[in-house]
């Protein structure tokens, strides 16, 4: 009797994905997992030198997927693989799926690390998943030694097997690239890991084999510049770092860095060196932050509003001053990062995500990819206000989506405030007010505990705990030396928002932003008709002086929320619906602000306090996604054009809008989601004899008086 | 009776190309040209606006085609080809073939100026038509302004137009242009002229209608450097300028300008500064003649041999001066010229042939562009040398093609020589000695009669016209000050190579390069050794000093030719072949120097004379047909590559080869076609009783004198 014939084909089965197939014989893991689509990482394309294939083999008699033979199911390790592993720590079970062979049914597990296609998850209120799929990618090669026979160029055979080994055909080479390329290939011994820019052009040539791949996303506000140092490999991000942007010396809304920029000789050439320079320095930071050098940085996402995109293109914003607001380009930018002047890897690209009109920008947009808005079920109405100098609103769902701009003003970033900061180590980024006592309880950036369990000493918590002359010259010696426990330094965006909020709720500002008189207490001071609330006491300052929250200050809140309301009002009128969904509060204006402080101080319209979530620097969000996944800047471009935007700002009706927002909230059919809240605000307002309400009359001259004033300060 | 219907279909004949079909009534000239694959100029694509499209009409009865009907065959003017027609002069029986439709038969004929694919012919030996169609193209567009609810960028509706009307799409626009295009759009009133490089890339922008388009092509010799400045809508020469190249002051051949860069701190930086700054001097100076603007240059096509290509390139030539001489690249290489540092518009590409191996580089390229050796019939052999500081050689045919490089040395560049120089004005290009007398008649550039006939006086001819010191100094004045006629400056290559072979041919000459002591004549005199034999006479010469040929010229032309021939020779038997057919003899050393010149003093093998050509610069006008046709410039990337390099100067057998190859021919049997010239100035030396050959081991003997002391000079 005759032996059966032994199959030619047995059954492959590749965890965690679960795709299986029939697989011929001598096929290599690596192929196998290839053809069922399964993308197992191959940085060497099967030369056995990267060991990014990994995969962990369990032989044996599994059942449930048709797998009956037990034993000798792959090749051996032959002498490469045998090689990498002597010098690699072995792991058990552990194969290269481009070395072995099937012999015989397998159940294959691919570890996280080998999957070709890694995920990150966004930590924010729409959680998502960003599949790393950058613009950027490695390929490593050899290459044969030119002979006097074959004296063809080391490019041109480096190209040639790039295209053989890659697919990789018409790729060009970064010119700049020229001049070191023959010293790398002899440094490396004809071993060189390319860069690769969308399959197009090499722009990074290294010696032997490497597989460090980072990029840069950024998002470039009018008032903060924010930078996600990450790596490509992983999807991580490794550093964030951000700073003032200096244009602010230049002018602090956009309209005057406009002018700026037009008026004085050199003023865009002034302005576009300042963001470059920033740029540069915050890019060199996060490299030192991570241990890394700026030349291995490849790819850098840039996004800002409309003006911020001009200027870092030194491209003149003069048209986006005036009527129609013509911006010179809208699509997505892509060009070398050396020719914006930005010291990264020399052939570095910069990819500048679209904008939408001459008023709202690449930072918009940004905020639709990471917030996909436009995936909104078609019942469901979503508002994203992303709080910035210049604030931008989108609304719709998937049928129709509408952005807005409104003109916000810095106060949210900290700029414009008496003792207004960036949100860094320091900043009171939350408030709390006894509404019987008005004692403050807060919290700075960098410490975890409230002021008021700070404790007594030189860093006590007790307005009334004494402080000894040299107890306090040791404080601020620490302070200064970075020693000692982080004290407030100042207020950020968020601590602004819950300091008027908890004003307002505790009976001390009127429904019209002003201090009342009635008010006794320690903290509130008056000159004149205007006042100052004491947040921090001197020995809880780093500085040793009062924080305090001003009558300008609420009045700086008042405008820029005012805006913000106004436009989404207007939005909301355009698309003809009377509530919203669902509301997302974007910016990077410090931790995320409770939704009941946003809307007690009436930055956005009523909505169930349950479906308001805060989710951070959504732009610079956006922008990490686009630097992550090349396909998500061809839906960013898709974005932009799809977005219907409207110019409600530039509407008459826009002026009536924003001065009837001026108020705190106070009629609560407006906000029947707050009805408790500000019922309980009035009534404290009342037994304090508080004024409650002002005849429209009185109001509309207090705002006269409040724009005025806020224009000429 | 019913009428015929009215055919709906009508014959249109195009000449001069003398295409023919039925055309459907109502369709626009240019569209039936378009359909008949006749090419006419339209850069407004149907506008009305440019008046390129112009042909003249010729209505009629022409049996001979089938036109049978007589009368109203096109629509009349529109009101805005009227409006053409009324700024223009009007021609007779012009039209705009985009704005005339057709309504009977038509016999229509495209001017020279009308034909979108317009010829120049090459004047050299190997006359070829080159089809203007240059890697630049120039389109005219209007666009709708921006407004308040369409605020889409400037570029995103010109990049739509240029898809709509021309079937552009996936334009990029050099961000570089971004910064000025919104002022340029609007200086044109929303009528632009774009530059469209490869149909890839905008690279200028020009408000309203514009047709002028500007290249250059450069040829970077290891000595000159020459410019053509040439009109791509007509391929015009429209200057032409040339200079020494500045990097000789850094080392004279191509080796020592290797090691300059090797071993000299910023050597490589100085060496591409040197070039790129006269290449910008060049530019300027060529744009001037022209009367246009740098800035209107949009495109430069390089070429040079293969060490001029990587310092052009800013690569360091290090592995170019070692074996084995593998090259950093080999392929063409388009960038941006402002990234090789060239102040052309801000947008323009530069295109660097590709270079076929390390040592023989874009300049043969070119040659091959130009002279195309590969077209040569199967049954020819084709020689051709291009005479430079590195001498270049191509032979063979359609079949099989080698090519080789030579150390030929600068002398026939006038490097080296005594009174050496550039062909410019005042270079003797042209020498004749009077066999008998010893008489010297020679020719200037810039001048067009002979010295003989310079007449008496300050500027005489007569070797014993007295010059009165008087005469003298206003000679010089005049010629400091560029007054009066040109005198002798120098001497440049084909003046060098004339002057050996007439003085050879005059028996002045030994077959071993020593000037006969037994000579006895005014214009011979002796410093030990060493001779100088006077070509010009002080008051031929624009310096007052007699202009002379030495001993250590002859020496250095004879090196040159030594390499030249010898080198062709094992070319000829690595190809098998024990002639060539036809000999082409390029190079930017003068004029177009005497075949029999070139084969008396022996730089090339035997050849009927009838088939030896000068063809002057060669490769600058490779590298002229490779910026006036884009397709030509992937044939050169084709013959590059499919050409044989054969590194016969690296071969031991070399040296011999070149040691037999320096004496003067004096071997009948290798020089069939010379026989009677050299058995007349053998005759000659006889009867003056010179030495006619040479032992072979005093002439090895003084061989290796004159190598070694040519290289120590």
């Amino acid at each position: 009797m005759s032996e059966p014939a032994a199959p030619t084909t047995y059954r492959v089965v590749f965890q965690p994905s679960g795709r299986q197939a029939d697989v011929p014989v001598g096929t290599t893991l690596l192929d196998a997992g290839r053809a069922m689509g399964v993308e197992i990482e191959a940085i060497c394309n099967g030369r056995q030198t990267c060991g990014k294939c990994q995969v962990v083999v369990e032989e044996g008699f599994f059942p449930k997927y048709g797998i009956t033979s037990a034993a000798d199911h792959l090749t051996a390790p032959d002498g490469r693989e045998r090689q990498y592993w002597e010098s690699h720590p072995p792991l058990p079970g552990r194969r290269l799926a481009c070395a072995c062979e099937v012999q015989g049914g397998l159940l294959v597990f691919v570890p996280e690390e080998s999957q070709a296609r890694k995920q990150v998850v966004r930590k924010a209120a729409t959680e998502r998943a960003i599949v790393v799929d950058p613009a950027v990618r490695l390929y490593y090669v050899e290459i044969e030694p030119p002979t006097l026979e074959r004296q063809l160029g080391d490019w041109d055979r480096l190209a040639a097997e790039l295209a053989a080994r890659f697919g990789l055909t018409n790729l060009r080479l970064d010119p700049i690239l020229l001049g070191s390329l023959q010293q790398i290939v002899r440094a490396g011994d004809w071993r060189i890991t390319v860069t690769v820019w969308q399959d197009r052009e090499v722009i990074r040539v290294q010696p032997g084999y490497c597989e460090e791949l980072y990029g840069l996303a950024v998002d470039i506000g009018s008032t903060t510049i924010a930078m996600h140092l990450c790596d490509l490999r992983t999807g991580a991000v490794l550093t964030t770092a951000s700073r003032m942007n200096p244009q602010v010396a230049y002018g602090e809304d956009l309209m005057s860095r406009v002018s700026y920029a037009d008026n004085r000789e050199d003023g865009l050439a002034t302005l576009h060196s300042a963001v470059i320079g920033a740029l540069n320095d915050l890019a060199a930071e996060a490299a030192a932050e991570a241990d890394i050098t700026l030349d291995m940085i490849t790819d850098i996402v840039l996004v800002g509003n409309s003006v911020m995109h001009h200027i870092l293109l030194n491209i003149p914003p003069t048209q986006l001053g005036q009527s129609p607001f013509g911006p010179a380009v809208s699509d997505a930018v892509d060009m070398k990062a050396r020719d914006l002047g930005l010291k990264l890897a020399p052939g570095a690209q910069a990819h500048v995500l679209p904008i939408e009109a001459g008023h709202v920008g690449a930072d918009n947009v940004a905020v639709m990819l990471a917030e996909r808005p436009d995936l909104a079920p078609a019942d469901e109405i979503w508002l994203i206000v992303d709080v910035g100098t210049n604030g931008e609103l989108l609304l719709g769902n998937s049928q129709r989506l509408c952005s807005a701009s409104s003109p916000t003003g810095p106060a949210f970033e900290g700029a414009q405030i008496r003792h207004g900061m960036r949100a860094a180590a320091g900043a009171i980024e939350r408030v709390r007010i006894d509404s019987e006592t008005l004692e403050v309880n807060f919290k700075v950036i960098g410490r975890d505990e409230w002021s008021a369990d700070w404790g007594p000493g030189r860093d006590g918590a007790g307005a009334d705990a004494a402080e000894t002359p040299a107890e306090r010259r040791q404080r601020k010696r620490q302070a200064l030396l970075g020693q000692g426990p982080i004290l407030a330094a100042g207020i950020c965006g968020s601590g602004i928002i819950e300091a008027v909020a908890e004003l307002f709720m505790a009976g001390v500002l009127t429904p019209d932003g002003r201090f009342a008189p009635q008010i006794q207490s320690p903290r509130l001071s008056w000159q004149g008709a205007k006042a100052e609330f004491v947040l921090a006491w001197p020995h809880q300052s780093s500085t040793g002086r009062p924080i305090v929250i001003t009558s300008d200050d609420v009045r700086a809140i008042q405008l820029g929320k005012a805006a913000l309301y106004s436009g989404a009002r207007l939005l909301m009128e355009r698309l003809g619906v009377d509530h919203v969904d669902k509301v997302l509060l974007a910016g990077a204006f410090g931790s995320y602000i409770d939704a009941r402080h946003a809307m007690v101080i009436g930055m956005i319209p009523d909505a169930d306090l349950a479906k308001v979530h805060t989710v951070g620097n959504s732009a610079g969000d956006g922008a990490r996604i686009a630097l992550l996944n090349k396909n998500q800047r061809e839906e960013a471009r898709r974005l932009a054009r799809w977005v219907d935007y409207v110019a409600v700002a530039l509407e008459p009706r826009f002026q009536d809008a924003f001065v009837e927002a001026l108020p705190l909230p106070h009629k609560y059919d407006a906000f029947p989601h707050l009805a408790d809240v500000l019922a309980a605000a009035a009534a404290r307002r009342r037994a304090r004899g508080v004024a409650d309400t002002v005849s429209a009359r009185e109001r509309r001259l207090a705002v006269r008086r409040q724009v005025t004033g806020a224009v000429q300060e």
